[in-house]
């Protein structure tokens, strides 16, 4: 009897994956992965060098997005049909095999792997092992703390709307903005509207060997990678009340 | 020259710790962590069975705090003092020799390392090892995706007053309450009034041994264990819209 073991691989540097996932990735016979059709997939990037020789790979390759609108109707429906083929497929392999799927950061903290999770209930033993989120990699890459004493934390997607995204940016002491992407111009303007502009900063490819750090204010606005998070640290009650 | 690494344990399965945690635990020749007097401590818990037979062992132990109320000047007092003895002890030992901090979850995350982070600025060269957070353990441990989509998380501190518990609940699809402890009542009667009490999981020593988890619905008010956590799942947007 195999099983569907999904191995968090933490924000990208491997020395941060778990001891467990690494393990777990070392020793797979079975490796199935995200990525982009024609792309190498940042999550078989992370894990380059780590595979055993006789390691069979499944790359699942989103279907190609560019002439359909990613909200249009024809796109989701795509998209279920591709979680789906997946979905059977894993459980076909899983009947006699042990199958390591990779997902960046924390498999169900945002993670692609939850839509085949929820549709491999009561067809096929699954475990997901925890990590570390993108996020946790980022603020650590600015060598401060990010949260003290009472401070509240709101995470954002960037794919949200503007005035919702003020309004949770006005209230939160620290601030997460993942998948900025294209919507970097309307996170900027939230974060200006908030008055945080000035305390916030944009990491790409957090702990990854070309991160980069900047002061979100110093970014242009075409500038736009995908893989990046938006962090605007908290201020606390320091250094007396925490225990 | 020696440095000081704070390494970050993760939320308390020693196989969720970091492949770089791990590697800095076991080659420890100098270690300390925080805990009450009296108390095995939690951090060295986690860490027993990986030490070394030589390691020196710094137990940094809290000012007791039972006759005096937490929010006190005098008990404010008696922390600096504390933090500050720690710093200048740090930053001595720390000229020769490397010196390995154990912290709970994520060092920047809430974790009391950053009173001493802040402290040896400038006086001792400073390293953190990025650690899974408690929270991430505890939502893996109900084996259910945490968020999806457009999701808002907002992470919260049971010390907080409860009628801004309330506000800030009401607000967010996926919540995080940490720190409840004596505040369990008061994170309750918030979550009720926000019309999430139903959905509220709590998640005590997440990923430990003696794990436990309970629909906060169904915990008695007197029963407040203080490493536990609160929270609520996200339902977002399923299954089309992630990719
Ligand atoms: C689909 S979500 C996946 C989140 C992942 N499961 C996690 O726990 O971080 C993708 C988003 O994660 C963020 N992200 C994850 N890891 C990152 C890293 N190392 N550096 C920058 N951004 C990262 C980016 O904002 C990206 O748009
Ligand atoms: C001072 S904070 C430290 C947080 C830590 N640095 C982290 O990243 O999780 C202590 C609080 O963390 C929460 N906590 C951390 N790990 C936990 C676990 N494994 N199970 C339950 N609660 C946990 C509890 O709410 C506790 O009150």
């Amino acid at each position: 009897m195999g099983k569907v073991i999904c191995a968090g691989l933490g924000p990208g540097d491997p020395e941060l994956m778990s001891v467990k996932s690494d393990r777990a990735i070392r020793g797979a016979r079975h490796l199935a992965y995200f990525r982009k059709k024609g792309r190498a997939g940042q999550a078989r990037r992370i894990v380059e060098g780590m595979l055993r020789d006789d390691v069979v790979e499944y790359a699942m390759e989103y279907p190609v997005t560019t002439e359909l609108r990613f909200d249009s109707s024809e796109y989701r429906a795509q998209l279920v049909a591709f979680y789906e083929e997946w979905a059977d497929r894993l459980e076909a392999l899983a009947r006699d095999h042990e199958v390591i799927v990779l997902c960046e950061g924390d498999p169900f903290f945002y993670g692609s792997f939850m839509h085949l999770h929820t549709r491999l209930q009561g067809r096929a033993e699954v475990e997901v092992l925890p990590a570390i989120p993108g996020m946790v990699g980022c603020w650590n890459a600015l060598d401060t703390p990010f949260t003290w004493g009472d401070d509240v934390v709101t995470v954002l997607m960037g794919t949200l709307p503007e005035a919702e995204l003020t309004d949770h940016m006005k209230r939160a002491d620290a601030l997460v903005v993942m998948k900025t992407g294209r919507n970097l111009p309307s996170v900027r303007r939230a974060l200006a509207a908030a008055g945080k502009l000035e305390d916030a900063w944009l990491v790409e490819r957090g702990t990854m060997p070309d991160q980069r750090v900047a002061r979100l204010s110093d970014v242009a606005d075409d500038d736009c990678p995908y893989f990046a998070i938006v962090l605007v640290h908290g201020q606390g009650r320091r250094p007396e009340a925490e225990t």
